[in-house]
């Protein structure tokens, strides 16, 4: 008998010209490889070749007998320019035959659509005879399994959320019951507020204490870093290790901690105000709904949203906020009093035990001496009487500038709520 | 005299474990091949690496003397778990040195903000001695340069706009100057709500007869595919035929086509609004302020986009839209009436030309036997009287519908406009 292999590997490769001339990013690649962590897998590596049968003959040549798993997404669907399928075939030496299942998969997926199998579509219903066929249920091309020297490659259809489906109800499984692994452990947390160098000074000597086979490294994205802790494959007790590794760090850092888990702004707020039984709304100016947008991205977001008064012209701040002209004129648009006002406006119309408002210059025109790009005022206006503000000061970058509005202005509410400073 | 190359070839590596353990979906990449394809760079290889020199010295090792340019992103930062600068210099066998001009340019980005370099931070101006230095001017970690056997290899930050800027300022002009290419040209196109499939059965003929030395692909996504055309380097006047051959499908296609270039449908919308001199408001539900996100995120959206009233709740759709409480009692909040009164609310209080709406149930739960989950409505009023709605049946996938539901109401905008069918 042999003893079960404690760890496994797998490439994953994107195929597609769109790729490779980065006309499309490829999300997929992430899903997949956090997917296969948590069932025990590294990724060895991870590339994107073009509709090219020599580049996917070389990815097969590198992986087979290498890794355990070869994993490709893209170039399945019904156009000429898709050849993954007919290269496979060729590569594990079977015909494309047709597969009776497959086409009255598809007679189903176009009847519930109201339409009729066409002739490009019929031609997904030829599959390489050597293959095992994963059903697609959201889509019309049909996945492949095949087995070579140890290895198990998989295509997979490229469009995100039918690759997400697949994986999940076949892929992952398959592997997990071929393997056994344990997963590969990591504890992120995530903070808001402090620059990276300055975030690790103050963990410097955290840092230097942290045990061997406990591996630190920093995400930083606008306005906030997240940090990640891993484990060595084995090593016992690592989450319990990890989070109260984690617990310290948190100590050292305070308020600026806004989560325990790796999860946005938007998720933390959407629990906090679920347990709390807030609701919220929103006076958008220079955010333009996207503050709106990142909570009701989130199932469930109506038990706590409200709605958002997009308020792009001072007409409209007037109207639907309430907001005084005199205050306008008096301070202008851009302007804690108007940024106050505008929250306030927003919990009386919407009815909100909360509300939170932005206005500002996101640039990369529209700045003034007195009021470059990048100012922003952020507002919450709370059930005390009391409405705060807070100004911003941002760059030149007009996403990146209503990006850290969003978060800057959803943790000035964390922190009012929470009374945190 | 040698004659001057007519191609040239670049690796782009991403470095980070974040990348590898799909903590972070990498969009640099794409956006390096897209610039370096415009200076006639054919991306060869592009894939990612841990934050481990054994994998960054085989990406050298792999690269040089292969491809002309190899290009790092990542890993520069300045904590502990950033190793590609050292790797660097020790595999061109030179050693970390003291840069008084990064140094300077440090001081001056943290008194900009108001701070002083601390001790993290300073380490950030030793650089190996046989690289030229890039300035990074929005952030503390400076890029590389080093020549080896023919091929250029620079190392830049991993944060994206950080990244972008060196890009521009330091690696393309370089690139640029030193080989002299003609771009690669692409033609692309876009059309919406004909799925892929359909698309190629109406362009059979005409992609049959495609001449030799042009390639289509079929680019899709939720609710639309665009199109593109590659020319083989060289051919003469490739642009010229490519967007001949672009607008014969056009035709072919008819309305479906809303844009002959690689653009979103908000920027369709931003030029046929700027260029008619018109206003928009939006009324959203479902889409929960994404249609006026994805307006706003254009600088000079402030031209025409007055505002949203992001109605999420019943309440507000009466008060802020005087949507009547009968017609949200007879036909409910997801029907074609109340999208409707939606979009004539939204023009009344916002005092724009036209105005959309949009509300259904975006999922994954609300559905009802009568409303399943994808049951979306639509509506456009203009300056006519006459207010429209469409239903949208839609999947289950929240974000999916969302997005496709921004989709389809701005084109259906479109459409009114420009009074396509």
């Amino acid at each position: 008998m042999t003893t079960p292999p404690t760890s496994a590997e797998a490439d994953i490769v994107t195929i597609g010209d769109e790729i490779l001339i980065g006309q499309v990013v490829d999300s997929n690649s992430a899903l997949i490889a956090r997917r296969l962590n948590a069932i025990g897998f590294k990724v060895s590596a991870k590339y994107s070749v073009g509709d090219d049968a020599e580049a996917i003959r070389n990815a097969l040549d590198y992986a087979i007998g290498r890794v355990q798993a070869l994993i490709f997404t893209g170039g399945l669907g019904p156009t000429s320019d898709d050849i993954t399928k007919h290269t496979l075939a060729q590569y594990f030496g079977c015909d494309l035959v047709f597969n009776q299942d497959v086409y009255n998969g598809l007679e189903r997926y176009f009847l519930s659509r109201g339409r009729t199998v066409n002739e490009a579509n019929r031609s997904q219903a030829f599959v390489p005879a050597c293959a095992s066929v994963l059903h697609n249920p959201h889509g019309t091309a049909p996945g492949l399994r095949f087995e070579a020297g140890g290895t198990t490659v998989f295509a997979m259809p490229g469009v995100p959320y039918e690759m997400e489906a697949m994986l999940e109800k076949d892929v992952l499984p398959f592997l997990r019951n071929r393997y056994h692994l344990p997963p590969i452990e990591h504890f992120t947390f995530c903070t808001v507020g402090i620059p990276e160098s300055e975030l690790s000074l103050r963990l410097k000597s955290w840092e230097a204490e942290l045990p061997e086979g406990i591996k630190l490294a920093y995400l930083p994205s606008p306005g906030a870093v997240r940090l990640r802790l891993s484990a060595r494959p084995g090593l016992p007790d690592a989450h319990l290790l990890m989070e109260r590794l984690a617990w310290r760090a948190a100590e050292i850092l305070g308020p600026a901690v806004y989560a325990m888990a790796d999860q946005s702004m938007e998720e933390t707020l959407h629990r906090l105000l679920t347990e709390k039984n807030l609701t919220l709304s929103l006076a958008e100016s220079c955010t333009g709904g996207f503050i709106a947008h990142g909570l009701t991205a989130h199932p469930g977001s109506s038990r706590y949203f409200l709605g958002s008064a997009v308020t792009y012209s001072n007409e409209a701040k007037m109207r639907l906020l309430g907001v005084p002209e005199n205050l306008l004129k008096a301070h202008g648009a851009v302007s804690g009093p108007v940024a106050e006002a505008m929250a306030g406006g927003a919990r009386k119309v919407f009815g909100s035990d909360w509300a939170v408002a932005a206005t500002g210059v996101a640039g990369p025109d529209g700045g003034t001496p007195d009021k470059p790009v990048g100012t922003v005022y952020i507002a919450v206006a709370g059930p005390e009487a009391k409405c705060e503000s807070r100004r911003l000061v941002l760059g030149t970058n007009r996403l990146r500038n209503i990006q850290m509005t969003r978060l800057y202005a959803l943790d000035f509410l964390r922190r009012k709520i929470l009374e945190l400073p």
